[in-house]
């Protein structure tokens, strides 16, 4: 990552059951949804798959820098994908955000 | 990252004190000695900024398979560094693995 950069992570249970349609359709969706928001850049959705901690999945995405940040955090369709399906369908997350030393 | 590959990495805090030349030490450290090993790709140091968790900063690496984790796992220098270092001067962490689904 170069420096400057923000990587912003959140690892993530779901309510849904385990290989269910609407655990595909959560996942699908974010990510449709949220990469599209400007300034948004290597987004990824990932299997969490270490025993030593309790999440499922993860998003990953980078921002150039904290504006960008701030423009994803802020954009209508983040906040609206926060209030219609996370708060609804996340069980429990973490939430991390790496810069280069 | 490409299907197939893993990403290893580990939040952590210090007992050093923030800036301590203790702490800039245990992170060259861990980066030079890591990195070495056969298998690791793209090793980063990186400081963890979120205020949403305790952690202070964050190893971040990929491997090619399986396999190369389980070479890293137990290779001399991890397995060393580990007892040497990791035990002694960590004071909390989260390990998080990721595939791509």
């Amino acid at each position: 990552m170069k420096f400057g950069k923000i990587k912003h992570m959140v690892i993530f249970c779901l309510k849904h059951d385990k290989d269910s349609p609407e655990e595909k359709k959560f996942l699908q969706d974010g990510e449709s949804l949220l990469k599209q928001i400007p300034g948004v850049n290597n987004f990824e959705v990932l299997k969490q798959t270490s025993s030593k901690n309790d999440y499922d999945f993860g998003f990953s995405m980078e921002f150039n820098d904290e504006q960008a940040y701030e423009i994803y955090s802020k954009h209508p369709s983040h906040v609206s994908f926060v209030e219609q399906r996370w708060l609804k369908e996340v069980e429990s997350f973490l939430e991390i955000d790496f810069k280069n030393i």
